[in-house]
């Protein structure tokens, strides 16, 4: 193993995401150098991949230039062996005890961008989105508020994580606003639906899940042994819900307007090689799942998310829910291994969502449609505010953490400010 | 109005699909050049767009190099009138009074490509890949089926034009074969669902709509006003579905596995400048729709689409549909504004199915599911043969055309081989 615990000569805060044994992947750009790139980061400091390989130390791995591009993708298709390799060099080059780049000011200077100076951007060209459905709490919770209790979770639930096709090209990274969505909503007491903006917009807490590696070809399944090996890492997600649209749009075909008008991401990509301390097993499925899912036994990271509200009116961030993956009934693994059970080819780059992730206490839930039963037990902030959904000026945070006694693993935070929606002349003639 | 009955002095046969009135764009190699590039097409022989761009003939057009590219994403980030004048300006250098092309050998052999030399590749990056539902009769039929029929037509499908979300990666161009896919099945007499390959292989179908142009940003709607200048053509598209694994897994969220293992298009791009002269009404949507929905009067083209089947044992393809665009209920111009509504950004090279096109008789059905009544009444075939759903070595055969007195505006075809499922073997340990 790793040493999990090694020092950076960066000077590292006792609660930072960011320890040496982090190592997050990311992408964007710094005040003196508008070119998007790839780094990571260390403490409250991005390391300039692409000015590293410039300088030739990742030479002894691999001749590619991985960094210099906009996107993760190039470095993402390679396969999980070079993804160690390199972070280990990483993290050879940035330990406390290695003089070499420590005690070259001039290459400091060239390789490490104070985080106030750097913007990040979507580390990813996604090529296709597909979200789950995995929660067990969640898919009822939601199953009984749309068809009722007898009808929440529908016979297939149990036997395969239900999920579908997402839309990629509004994915984006965090601090993107939000504009409230507009469209058809069917009132319960009309016969005919409005042109409406959506007066039950929401967030889903879900953890993002990044492909890489050699991948299956069209027609050829990802058997659930090798799963594991294309998972290049995980990301917070947010996908935000226009809970008014989706109810009257979604049957038969699911959603599709009420979600397809944003998805937001936390920016760093926290590698499954960082997370590997935090493998934690699944409870026993019952039924047993057919053999293409059965993993023996499911696993699971234990990641703590908080969610956060933040009213125009509230002084600073509210805590409003703790869940944790752990809760999914159903692995990352098995969801991909059934993605690509009919033959359908990933690539390296695609992101699948896991759902909302809600626990089975009324302070884990990963929506608002959740805590406030769609409305009939509002949230109650400490300054004498409720919310049922969220309103325009409204800031919303996901939260991310792998702890255990000795370091942290983070994700950083995912969030996005609630913006009014656009005027109906928009829309038409 | 262009001269839409112009000759060309490369020979045109009258029943060919690409008279010089056509003008398709795709891409692929030739024995001499394995390089993919963009091509277009008239009679049997292709036109090395690329060839021609480098010789200098677009120079008055535009200095960007659009059609060495191995897609045509760039071209198509272009607008409409600039996608006009290039088809122009392709149509006078091959018209028959032309002689700049006519007599110059030299130049023939490097820019005229014998269709029999050449090798189409998917003509597009595809960025996201969405599927309406918008056939009336498609819709009912089917719902029918799955829920029956005080179901079928669901409340909201009459208010908005119904989609979901496909999968991008499997999408392929034609005569890519077609693995039967595996999955979990349930069995009407078994309380737990199997893995099984698919019995219930099925076609669907539909028209691809291609976008392109400068499209709308994050949080914008495209208004239905302007949809029309973001279409860049039509190919025809065949939304490979396996029945059993969808009745199974489409609860609540849509198909999944039963759809994204693979989805076929013809390799020319049929532009909408080129269908102008094909444009036609749709029938009054009663009720009217919502105002950001209301293109007056629905629009569409006058397409004939017709299916065939090829068994190992028929001696020759047997048709056993005709159908036709003008069957839809909901425009592709109600699609891409409906599509957008909730400030989805669309992209050049995004790629919208229409659904599968089923007529009102039934001979104009769009899918086997429908024509066999899932089963029940199987189609019979001149040789004595009977097919529910496909079968192994079957080939089905898509063929589309828009025709006039004076000239057709071809498709081509969209075609592919079913081969036998994997093994089980490849699924577990």
């Amino acid at each position: 193993m790793w040493p999990i615990i090694m020092a950076s000569f960066i000077l590292v805060s006792q609660d930072s995401h960011f320890p040496l044994a982090n190592i997050p992947f990311g992408t964007g750009f710094s005040t003196h150098n508008p070119n998007p790139r790839c780094v990571s980061r260390i403490g409250d400091f991005v390391v300039d991949l692409a000015a590293l390989e410039a300088e030739g130390f990742f030479q002894e791995l691999s001749n590619t230039h991985f960094f210099s591009n906009p996107t993760l993708n190039s470095f993402m298709s390679e396969d999980k062996a070079l993804w160690r390799a390199y972070r280990s060099k990483i993290q050879a080059l940035f330990a406390a005890e290695n003089p070499l780049v420590r005690d070259n000011e001039q290459l400091k200077a060239k390789i490490l961008i104070p985080i106030s100076e750097f913007t990040n951007t979507l580390p990813v060209n996604i090529g296709d989105y597909t979200d789950f459905y995995a929660s067990r709490n969640h898919a009822f919770n939601v199953g009984c508020m749309f068809r009722g209790p007898q009808n929440a979770l529908q016979d297939n639930w149990l036997r395969l994580p239900v999920g579908y096709h997402g839309r990629s090209s509004s994915v984006v990274v965090s601090r993107h606003p939000v504009k409230r969505p507009r469209g058809q909503i069917k009132l319960l007491d009309s016969p005919d639906p409005v042109f409406s903006s959506c007066k039950k917009l929401d967030h889903e807490v879900e953890i993002g899940v990044f492909l890489g590696g050699k991948l299956n070809k069209l027609g050829e399944p990802i058997n659930i042994a090798v799963a594991s090996e294309h998972v290049f890492g995980l990301v917070l997600l947010n996908d935000w819900s226009a809970r008014d649209i989706q109810s009257w749009e979604y049957v038969p075909l699911g959603p599709f307007t009420a979600k397809n008008f944003q998805t937001s991401i936390s920016p760093w990509i926290i590698t499954t090689l960082a997370l590997e301390p935090f493998t934690t097993g699944l409870p026993a499925q019952d039924p047993v799942p057919l053999p293409y899912l059965r993993e023996d036994p499911p696993t699971s990271f234990n990641i703590t998310i908080e969610t956060f509200i933040k009213t125009p009116s509230l002084s600073e961030p509210h805590k409003i829910s703790t869940t944790n993956l752990q809760h999914l009934y159903w692995s990352i693994y098995q969801m991909l291994a059934h993605h690509s059970v009919s033959g359908c080819n990933m690539r390296p780059g695609d992101l699948l969502g896991t759902g909302t992730i809600s626990g089975p206490t009324p302070d884990s839930l990963g929506c608002l449609l959740e805590m406030s039963t769609n409305g009939k037990t509002p949230v109650a902030l400490p300054n004498g505010e409720t919310r049922s959904f969220l309103n325009d000026g409204d800031e919303l945070i996901i939260v991310g953490k792998a702890e255990s006694e000795n370091f942290t693993i983070g994700f950083g935070d995912v969030r996005g400010v609630i913006l009014p929606a656009l005027e109906d002349q928009y829309f038409h003639n």
